[in-house]
């Protein structure tokens, strides 16, 4: 037999993996192991499929189910659960059809993706209790939308996912409450953007922030909510939205080192401290551009990217991850709000001397039609390195602006490099001073002053 | 008396050269002498006021009349032309109210800004010919529109200024024809992208390119067009939008050293060759960061940024600037394109060993409404250096993606550093796979391809 790539999981990071491979080596015998029924799916747009913004779960697919069998000599088994790993003989033990098999590997790729996070609140287990990351848990919360049996739905967790999903809903006609055990939705933003979610979502549904569940009960009439603080209420499903934790425990299983939030660390060629084992992907911490340390930040395009060097160095090939710099950016309602880099809370924590620089700018030409504020935070340190920047504004207004910050942060930029950046303006698109440089030449100027002060 | 500032010209740079200036030196005497009766307005709207977008032509200005002398203690005189400076004695000769008045300065800043090119073609002193760069001149049109008095109107040039005019004609119900002597439609585009924004032209107004107009006559029904090489047609104005040159002939006249389409040069503190004057805004020809040789790259954002530096240091500060990357975005109808850096052309003509790769994404997640296809074409060198970018989408789909690339122009990346840019993903705002990074994977391994073949 020929070398052998074995890859565990057939998501995002799974299956970029297995393609970069075949395109390193055509000879590659390559085999995908996957515990559930699906590849290559974009989970990210499972709640557009709930509010029928996607009207069928198969558009979701980037590619369809034989497409890497045909076009690429992949091989994926479903149903297929790694249950142990034997480094010394690569080996993995694999129960299909509740058989034990055995299969030889010379390179193992871990790309099991990350699992939600259930917090320990008895009744989790009704059937009415969902957590949108599998297509069969939203394929039936979508079937009980569809028949009307749904009028309020509770969500736990006011993070992206949460936030998400309640819009979906309440598209669907559905009345929401929305359950954040901390003080705000967004966590992991500042607060100031925080609150501009908050004031959005509330027009929307009911928040109860600072509160946590205490149980979920079946009763006569549907599910009831017991909080800890206030009064129960009734609802007709839960959606757990409390975050993810990276599905590591293979790669810990054989002593794979890990780091926060006990995901695998890789080098930059996504090799684990095990020999001829790889990860990628949901279930890995790569590093951090801004802090060099590893982080956990479970996103599409880094498991996709990840997911492609971890397979081409797999194969023999060379490729290498520098790093992500944490960008995210979410549509709730009518708001966006994104972020990349480091938050001021974050930057503070990791020991920086931090600074927040904040301005207002506008998505367009003041006079053009469509012009909306877009509200900016620098985060940056006193001689003005550039460590992060939030954004809020209108939803189209502030994906691609974050864009601008993160790749200043790719490339180390301070806020005066920003000032100086000859960024696109036509009255229909941008003002003439992008909210953004508004923001660089404020936070220039104030470390200026700084250290005219400190002189 | 103080030392004194003269700023000669009150358009964005003039205006923003004089606000820094009072920034650093709150005792400096700053005088701006302007020709026009106008100050700070923002000329690129003027399309817009046309179309009735911006019914007013007051919104334009980006600060009342009285803001300057008011808050910033800085004194406008309209009307007042500058006839010759005398470098040696530090004098300007100012013709006001047909009056020669001498005024001394220490420091002068030129910020004469661009006019616009007229081709030597007779008729065009016709009082219904009209170059869309003053207020004057678009009060003059736009009443004549209002009066219903356009049917037909006929524009000569199908660069960006002439473009955005046809859309806004089109828009307030005239039919309009566009003449391009050139080949093609926003002849600064390589022909490919060109060929986008014709498409989209001709489907709302007749486009006439390789077409030289001969003359322009007036006759009992209006004005008739002749062409050299096809059959003369009737219309009811002519808008020349044939380009703008630097107004840069005071600078000439004191032997100031000049460079590409005769704009002056400038160090990166925007100090012409003769001492104690500066220049500023559509005048001059700054540093381009991807050549390294002075450009005439005339737009908003770089005549306020160099406007600002000039003044600042005009008045004893500070601050420098580091070029421009050529960046640009125009609405033409429902279509956006948008540039940065050097097209193909522009980089074989500049001598580059150039290769170009095209790739089409989507603005959105596929299965997201409204996601539209985002074309991209990266020019980068035979070793992977990014040279420039171009887009074309439907409109807002461009404009903020171009400016992720003209980041990574001043960071003087690579098309493999792209490929690793941590870009916002979320289903409503843009695919898992940026177009952008699609592009700079493609050319990527095309450029390892040609390696391993040279090796």
């Amino acid at each position: 037999m020929g070398r052998r790539l074995i890859v565990v999981g057939a998501g995002a990071a799974g299956m970029s993996a297995a393609s970069a491979a075949r395109r390193v080596d055509e000879e590659l015998s390559i085999l995908v192991l996957e515990a559930g029924q699906h590849a290559a799916y974009g989970l990210c747009g499972l709640p557009y499929f709930l509010s029928q913004v996607v009207p069928e779960v198969d558009s979701l697919r980037a590619y369809p189910p034989d497409f890497f069998r045909d076009k690429r000599g992949i091989e994926i088994r479903f149903g297929a659960e790694v249950v142990r790993i034997d480094p010394e003989r690569q080996i993995v033990h694999v129960r299909i059809d509740g058989d034990i098999e055995q299969l030889a590997y010379n390179r193992l790729v871990l790309t099991a993706g990350a699992r939600p996070v259930l917090p320990p609140i008895p009744g989790l287990d009704d059937d009415h209790v969902f957590a949108i990351r599998t297509v069969e848990g939203s394929i039936r919360l979508r079937r009980l939308l569809d028949a009307g049996h749904i009028g309020h739905a509770t969500v736990i967790g006011g993070g992206y996912i949460g936030l998400e999903v309640t819009e979906s809903l309440a598209e669907r006609g559905v009345s929401v409450t929305v359950v954040e055990a901390l003080p705000h939705l967004m966590p992991n933003l500042d607060p100031e953007f925080s609150a501009k979610v908050e004031e959005e979502v509330t027009r929307h549904a009911d928040c109860k922030l600072n509160t946590a569940v205490k149980e979920v009960t079946r009763t006569n009439d549907g599910l009831q909510v017991g909080l800890c603080d206030s009064k129960a209420f009734r609802t007709d499903a839960v959606i757990v939205a409390t975050g993810v934790r990276p599905a590591s425990v293979l790669g810990e299983m054989i002593g794979a080192e890990t780091g926060p939030a006990g995901a695998l660390i890789v080098d930059d060629r996504m090799r684990t401290s095990v020999p001829n084992v790889l990860a990628a992907g949901d279930c890995i911490a790569p590093n951090h551009v801004v802090t060099g340390s590893p982080a956990f930040v479970p996103l599409g395009p880094t498991a996709n990217k990840t997911g492609r060097v971890a397979g081409t160095v797999a194969a023999g090939g060379d490729a290498n991850f520098p790093g992500v710099v944490g960008t995210a950016v979410v549509k709730v309602f009518g708001v966006g709000v994104a972020r990349t880099g480091l938050t001021l809370s974050e930057a503070l924590d990791a020991g920086y001397e931090a600074y927040a620089t904040d301005a207002t700018g506008r998505s367009r030409a003041k006079y053009y039609p469509g012009s909306a504020p877009v509200e900016v935070r620098l985060v940056h340190t006193a001689d003005g390195r550039l460590l992060g920047a939030q954004f809020a504004g209108s939803g189209d207004d502030v994906a691609k602006r974050v864009d601008v910050a993160a790749v200043a942060l790719h490339a180390a930029f301070s806020v005066q490099d920003l000032t100086e950046l000859d960024l696109s303006y036509a009255p229909p698109f941008a003002p003439v001073y992008e909210p953004l440089l508004l923001a660089a030449a404020s936070a220039a100027s104030a470390m200026r002053r700084r250290m005219e002060t400190v002189a």
